[in-house]
């Protein structure tokens, strides 16, 4: 591992930037910042829809969606911004540029090529269903009536269809869409790396239950206010260098994170649950860790294509690193609780941290995936990606679709959901489409990667954390990972990061020796 | 006034609605829902700017705004939008259309009109020239130095000059800018009605001061937490039959009310002051008022210019309607003292409704617009728009801005203001324009006038409100003037209201008449 560190502190670079002399540079920026401009706020849009928008507006703000989605459709299938990227694709990678400028080139082509194979109309119906079924999804979910989100999911798989379709693939049509969250990603790939998980998940699973072995998880149970919670999270989140003078915080019914111009203004929300903890806590830390990421681009990229995350594969590994491999540690307690106890001290005051950090390693099978331990959460992924896989490439009935999601809980997890509403209807995700699950488990693998190599950068890694800091961890990976945002591809980033690209060893070391001792197994 | 009564019940419509058959209305319609929802996005991101957008944002908030106001522009100035109003401004007044298809070509033609002579670059940069006034203005009124925000009033006042002269004036340049909030209004028309309203003003405001008779205000004053505040806003807004199905409330620094696809999202803000009741429940009416006119557009009009109110005159006219004749009457906080109680049990148990109602009607010179009672608040106005002019039509210098404006305080209402925070730099509006104060003193005028004829068709006026009622308020003003949103221009829907264009007798009266009673002038 000491060639991985110091090839990685080879790496470390100043601030990156464009060519900004460069008169074709200049102008594929100012493109960049219009369709950014537009997405911030659409992004706006999404984050009001989820955290104070009446009910009533539902349909005026579908139709305000799909009007700024055919708006950002039109500017990128502008023909002198695919002539302006032809020409600079050609001599982009010349000496004279920097790899900014290749990163934001390679970006634009990207999603300027998807864009062209979209008609506007699609784009728009498109924005208009997803407005829908986001409705259809959260009424049908509190009635248990999967009938009625059905005929939703329904037009969702069609037009996923025909998305893929216009894209084109190689193999089979679910790689089209897997590619627009981690390029070139195809199921050819994602298959061997799960099957891996997936065999560690379940023989390590089965060790943990037949060992009788329990871990004690009373001390995140009681009653703790919601005020209380959302202050003792914004605690912690600045705890962990996320900075508020460019970021909020708020509640919605699904935790999520959201770049409005990143990296000037990158929000987060929670949810809490007053009898548990736990869900708002480590829901903060996860976003915190997404947040984070943002947080870090170099200021010159804004309003760029290349501002934010390198893919969501690689934002899922800060969200997973932050959260698991720190916020679910020890020493990362023993350094925080006593923000716990200040905000908590009845609850906490006779609780030992060591204690409360093994709580949140508890692991046991559940139903719901946001709540999954460690060791269960890559099989919930691993259900949906087959379940997508299905509704993309094969010709699934969806009433089927309630029946196959049980089964699986029981073949994969031992347990079936006694609802839809906890069953298929359990994620936002199926209101706007497929490809977006497998990023969690490629997340997953690529935090275990990472942390390896941040493990041996950082000899002191956990003492630090015990002692309340978090700056040496959030130093390196901004130095090395933040700053760059989607500059480098992602298999290229792993390899600077790490020294190799992904490996699953990695998490399966990480997951079997982590909770070998957790669980005292032999 | 019987006769008013019978001419507005017969004006009494049913829903309006666009003569969707005709390809011509149908094919505006599509144009002008894509800038309005546009519009509404714009509107999102500025309520967005006052309630909780992080403050390390404001300069991406400004190039994002910048962008939109520049695709806005663009939408606006198409030459085949420009045709096909011209077509239709020829064929509309035939029979076979209807008022709504009048108001919707009238809008769109006046609107289509002010953005052709407004160049692009110039509406993005007064788009930016905002934002970054903004951020001054609210950095040099913390710190009282109005140095600072000099530069950025004297940008301001260059453009609006630019503005105005582009759009052409037959008088004074400042015309041009009334006419953007109240079509047609001049200051050949303000002027005589100003020195009315400002001569009875002074008047009754000497009589108040001779007589040495006194009103007790202690009532208002206390321990309020701000979050109690909010909830009792919330349930008077309720009360007052604003829908938060369609509403929501937040809390901003200077309180506001904004559609975002009027009727079905519209929002009020409030601020709150510990220590001093008044504030937040006055906001809360004011602004419910505005939410009522904007909540009540027919369903039809959503996503049309002709959705919401008539003009920023009638608009305030309704503000100003439900906070001082409504939620400062006796008969109002009798029918709501059990709220008032409820919520803050400790302070108003033994307050008697009148108490607290008589306290809302103090008068007293002040510094401050936004705390003004009504005798004062017109000559808060009055000075605003005697400098407005000065700014627009004169070549002030911008330096002497807070002593001529101390001057004014002192001439008008015998104080001067301690800071330039309190004075020159006191109100948000000039970070972006001039020519909005005026309609605050319009919306007085029209609201009297309005008042007199609500109290005739409503002989039990009073009587209902005391019992906790507002319902037959409500039901009249949706019935015969918030339905038919901006299809009528102001004159005309005051004439169709009230039976006569605006006069300022019943303002006059009005005021006269309340003051002398409470404050028992004889």
């Amino acid at each position: 591992m000491a060639i991985t560190q110091k090839q990685t502190e080879s790496n470390t670079a100043g601030t990156p930037d464009f060519t900004r002399g460069d008169a074709r540079i200049s102008e594929l920026l100012t493109h960049m910042q219009e369709i950014s401009a537009l997405g911030a706020l659409s992004a706006l849009a999404a984050w009001d829809q989820n955290t104070i928008m009446p009910e009533g507006a539902g349909e005026v703000r579908g139709t305000q969606m799909a009007v700024m989605q055919g708006i950002i459709h039109e500017r990128w299938t502008k023909p002198q911004l695919g002539s302006l990227i032809s020409q600079l694709e050609e001599v982009v990678q010349n000496q004279s540029f920097t790899d900014a400028d290749r990163g934001l080139v390679r970006e634009a082509a990207r999603t300027y090529k998807q864009y062209t194979k979209l008609p506007r109309e699609l784009v728009e119906e498109m924005a208009r269903t997803e407005a829908a079924s986001f409705e259809a999804w959260r009424r049908a979910r509190s009635k248990n009536d999967f009938a009625a989100f059905a005929p939703h999911l329904t037009r969702t798989i069609a037009l996923q269809r025909e998305v893929a379709d216009r894209f084109g693939y190689e193999q089979t049509r679910y790689d089209a869409l897997l590619d627009l969250y981690e390029p070139d990603l195809t199921v050819s790939k994602v298959d061997p790396l799960f099957a891996s998980v997936r065999e560690v998940s379940s023989t390590l699973l089965k060790r943990i239950q037949e060992s009788g072995n329990r871990v004690d998880t009373a001390s995140l149970h009681g009653n703790f206010s919601a005020d209380k919670q959302v202050e003792l999270c914004r605690e912690i989140l600045q705890r962990m260098g996320y900075d508020f003078s460019r970021g909020a915080i708020a509640q919605s019914p699904h935790p999520f994170t959201t770049g409005l111009g990143s990296p000037f203004d990158v929000r987060v929300t929670v949810r809490t649950n007053e009898q548990f903890i736990q869900q708002s806590l480590m829901a903060a830390i996860h976003e915190g860790g997404h947040a984070l990421y943002e947080q870090g681009s170099a200021h010159t990229l804004v309003h760029t294509p290349v501002a934010g995350g390198a893919s969501m594969g690689m934002h899922e590994s800060q969200s997973r690193l932050w959260e698991n491999a720190i916020g679910r540690s020890e020493a990362f307690w023993r350094g925080q609780f006593d923000l716990v106890r200040k905000v908590f001290p009845a609850q906490y005051g006779n609780v030992d941290p060591a204690t409360f950090a093994r709580a949140l390693n508890h692991v046991e099978p559940s139903l719901i995936r946001v709540e999954a331990d460690e060791v269960t959460y890559n099989l919930h992924i691993i259900i949906r990606y087959e379940l997508e896989k299905m509704m993309v490439n094969e010709e699934v009935a969806v009433e089927s679709l309630p029946r196959l999601w049980n089964e699986k809980y029981q073949e994969y997890l031992g347990i079936t959901p006694e609802s839809d509403s906890d069953g298929i209807m359990q994620d936002v995700h199926w209101t706007s489409g497929f490809g977006y699950f497998p990023s969690y488990t490629l997340g997953n693998l690529n935090s275990a990667q990472i942390l390896a190599t941040l493990r041996t950068a950082l000899p002191n890694f956990d003492e630090a954390l015990a002692q309340g800091e978090t700056a040496h961890i959030l130093n390196w990976l901004q130095s090395h990972m933040y700053t760059v945002g989607a500059i480098y591809r992602p298999d290229d980033l792993m390899q600077r990061l790490t020294g190799s690209t992904l490996d699953a060893s990695h998490f399966n070391h990480y997951l079997t020796s982590k909770f070998a001792q957790i669980y005292a197994l032999s």
